[in-house]
């Protein structure tokens, strides 16, 4: 099945928006065993998401076992539900073609975040499995997105040209974008150049966006197409051993605080 | 010791600006140990090099095992010799931190390539390690560098402010620059934004990046601190079973090729 397909019907069948970010973080965990974690996380929360998005520098950092945790964390994911590799590669053809095949073919992720820095060559092998779906940097959340995604290239911020070109090349249908909760107005900006494009909208939870404006500016006209991602503030819910109970009951809070601002 | 350093000696010792790319790709390989066919290419060529630079997404297209190749392969690389992880990584702070663990605490690498997309928020993390060192993707060696680090900032290419604020974030003195070979003018105006900055040159061999102009735009006033990187054109020298001979032969040859560009 198609990645959006499979995006679109998990979200309805969960009326959930909400995507929880799987990045094991040993310090703030109350158990030691990480894929044991995860599956509990994943068990209790599997009908009230969207999707999972676990970032691999997590697991890189817990050393060569980690891509195996990872790969078992995949693994504990029900099939219908679509897994995002938050993984923010991008490099030059020949070696995108190689990291694209480890998230897709060996991992079996459903999509993958992208840089745009190398521009379309870095991001065409990816694409180019029609099936998976793409989400290219845009607006990131963080303070540093100013220092270049705002700098105005032939009077338009960078990050708008790269919506623009992300529209430009989404020929099969399966890129999307990454925009940060945290800046409201350039959210508001991008759905309006891609009104139909599905938004990844990091910093909702812990980083401190406002919940109420992503909402209202990151769904598309049929309040779809937008996955609103909360890692620390669901996975850290609870410090003890109640952790994966404490991590539902937040899932469902931040669930139906974003649909009590879909208009529709 | 401090990345700079440990490179300039290795440099110097073995006559080299020449980095091999230990970028395994299973087709393109006389034999199927891939961990035992870096041993014996790095074996054949350790006094030839300045420096190696295994590129991680070869590594993660192995699979789960793929970390453990790579891990195996930075233990047969002399302790003299520093290993730069071509990674590419760039993420918010907090993942920032976790890929710079991987990279310089799990996997011991002595310097990493990090994307500027996300800003200084996503860099500060590696570059807070001093004895690491830091080489910011600035121009590209392929195509698609055109599509966003060409357009004009203020009247300046965006690889031209990347270059000059890598100069103002140089504090530790431990960041470097990626510029391709591909591109001489671009090169050449990198270096003269950063006379003293090691830069990072990948793009001759394969690509067809020109030796004499990179050579000649890409060294510091001494002749040194730039590292020019060859993969393929190296290691499938010969597709026989003397691949390590050849490969030895070939990075022989190179190294000669660019110290005849030297006028000093």
């Amino acid at each position: 099945m198609e990645f959006i397909e499979k995006l679109l019907s998990t979200s309805r069948r969960n009326r959930s928006l909400l995507c929880i970010g799987l990045d094991p973080d040993p310090e703030l965990m109350p158990v030691t065993d990480i894929a044991q974690f995860n599956r509990a996380i994943i068990e209790a929360t599997s009908d009230m998401v969207c999707a999972y998005k676990p970032n691999l520098a997590f697991y890189e950092a817990l050393g060569t076992s980690g891509l195996a945790v990872l790969e078992e964390t995949v693994k504990y994911i029900p099939d219908g539900v679509p897994v995002i590799a938050d993984a923010k590669r991008g490099d030059i053809g020949s070696t995108a073609k190689a990291y694209a095949r480890a998230l897709f073919s060996i991992f079996g992720f459903d999509a993958a975040t992208v840089s745009p820095y190398l521009g379309y060559d870095s991001i065409e092998p990816f694409v180019s499995y029609e099936d998976k779906g793409v989400f290219i940097l845009c607006r990131t959340s963080n303070r540093g997105a100013r220092d270049f995604q705002d700098l105005h290239t032939d009077g338009l911020p960078l990050y708008e040209v790269v919506a623009r070109k992300a529209g430009e090349w989404n020929v099969r249908g399966n890129i999307g974008l990454v925009v940060g909760a945290t800046y409201p107005e350039e959210l508001r900006k991008v759905r309006s150049i891609c009104p139909e494009m599905c938004l990844l909208i990091p910093g909702i939870g812990t980083q401190g966006g406002d919940l109420t404006s992503a909402v209202s500016y990151g769904v598309d006209a049929r309040g779809e197409r937008a996955v609103f991602n909360v890692s620390r503030q669901i996975l850290y819910a609870s410090k003890g051993q109640d952790y994966a109970g404490a991590a539902r009951d937040m899932a469902d809070r931040i669930r139906q605080q974003i649909n009590s601002h879909l208009t529709r």
